[in-house]
């Protein structure tokens, strides 16, 4: 147990998801260990913060005076209310407060993606930026995060980085917020799924492309028969790749990081999604001639980033 | 004259624009005293540096000890190097090291918008800003400056900020950078005229408009015939002023900025292009029913801000 008043070692880190809490104690280098990982109940907010603190429980009597960072999948405000959160059963839950309170020790509360961005620049693939990143997580939705002059941009609400919710096809598809042509709706792996749906209901997918004989199309089934060949599903992601690329492109004009990280479970589909990606972003950035180009590049913490980035957060007092 | 070492009480401040040089000297509170405006060479880069070189020259004798900010309408990078500047006879133009040689003293160059950016955040419309603020200067063009934790947002080469070049719309208008859809190109003042023609292309100009009646639509025809009252017209600053929205609510998502100011010329036709801005704007934010929306305000330096900006930050040295 540390003295009081020295600074600790470790702490612990928490990523609340819609489908898992997952929770370890993780040292300044990045590693984790004692990873716990439980099912995210539904049923309500209290069980699910039941959840969190048994997870934080479950990593033993070592970890019991670690402060604690929870990376959460919503939008979460500077005081680590959780405002609304499309995936999990918090609407204007003061996270942050009740964590303090029942585990009694400091508790900082993130939103993922912005955790996530923290874990890439101090210890993964944007550690060798020198204090500008930003970073796209592209899953069921888009997520953002960023960071410039050695700090997150958290915004004066903290509900910064939300780069899912530019808008870079005004009038297009509907996004899970509402807004017609956000980023998330056109590169998310819904956004995969639907697309791959539009081609089927305009005829454009082959009767010999898997995808025609999917009763349901998913992103995980078009990433599944891209990764096997099928030449349709090939397209749909590099379609969906080439809007990644006008969201990244947005990003550098905007704010010029040193390097663009893309996680999140979609992006693991590689090269497939990222080439396009790369090829459209590029030709998009301002004045592309005259500049460094930032390196647009795969997680380096794969699914543990925003885990690894809250407990970072936490041991580093940044709350 | 300062006593050597004393931090100066003024700066000259200068805005170097494709059709006028603007000097002027900035007290610390953003008043201007003796302001210069001569015509902008096109003829030739060296032209121009002569040029911005008289016009601090004739400030006279008070303002020859005193450091010099420099906001030219460019892409800039961290030297002080103008890398490309569309309306400009400027590539890849050593402007802040050849400024330093000729002037004899303390020179700092910025980006335009972001000049004007720091202006309104020091003395203007975004004075009462804690730490973060956002401006879209929609002019010719569309230019941006951020703050975020009280500083500029300059990106790792410097370039950041270049709102107007987010994608809002996806291979719609081409834009002056060569790409299609940028904000610029959908609400810019070129953007205004280009939509009147189109409208005018398309036949959904009726003839008792005043804008079927002119040989050449441009943004101050289009601007004046809406301030007549001419229905057509200010139906066209909705729909750009609609586009603008759709940048504000790209750019306070992805950075939650306490105040988004707008400014340049365009910006001057006030609640025309500014109501239907906020409407558009306020649907598209994320989470708008929990959080505080940010105003929407008019500049308050008006065409100064980017001279008064550039001297405050040579005041302040933030070179």
């Amino acid at each position: 147990m540390p003295a009081p008043g020295a600074r600790p070692a470790q702490a612990v880190g928490v990523d609340v998801g819609g489908t898992k809490v997952a929770a370890g104690v993780v040292e300044r280098s990045g590693a984790v260990r004692g990873l716990v990982r439980l099912d995210s109940p539904r049923e309500s907010g209290q069980a699910l913060a039941d959840t969190v603190v048994a997870a934080v429980g479950h990593l033993g009597e070592a970890a019991r005076q670690l402060p604690v960072g929870i990376g959460a999948a919503g939008l979460i405000d500077r005081a680590g209310m959780v405002l609304v959160a499309p995936n999990l059963p918090w609407t204007r839950y003061p996270l942050q407060q009740e964590m303090r309170e029942r585990l009694g020790r400091p508790v900082i509360v993130e939103n993922d993606a912005n955790a996530a961005m923290w874990g890439e620049y101090r210890v993964g693939a944007a550690r060798a930026a020198a204090s500008t990143a930003a970073m796209l997580t592209v899953g069921t939705g888009v997520g953002g995060g960023v960071v410039i002059d050695d700090r997150l941009v958290r915004g004066t609400n903290g509900l910064g980085a939300e780069l899912g919710h530019m808008i870079v096809a005004e009038g297009a598809r509907r996004c899970a917020c509402g807004n017609l042509g956000c980023l998330e709706a056109m590169a998310s792996g819904t956004a995969i799924a639907e697309t791959a749906r539009e081609w089927l209901a305009d005829g454009r997918v082959p009767s010999d492309s898997c995808l025609a004989h999917h009763v349901e199309l998913t992103g995980v089934v078009v990433g599944e028969a891209a990764q096997a060949g099928d030449e349709t599903a090939c397209a749909v992601l590099a379609t969906c790749g080439h809007w990644l690329g006008v969201g990244i492109a947005s990003v550098v004009n905007a704010l010029d990081p040193e390097i663009v990280v893309v996680g999140g479970g979609v992006a693991a589909l590689g090269e497939d999604l990222l080439g396009p990606a790369i090829a459209s972003s590029t030709e998009r950035i301002m004045g592309q001639a005259h500049r460094r180009l930032p390196p647009v590049v795969p997680t380096a913490l794969g699914g543990q980033g925003g885990l690894v980035g809250a407990g970072l957060l936490a041991l580093e007092h940044r709350a």
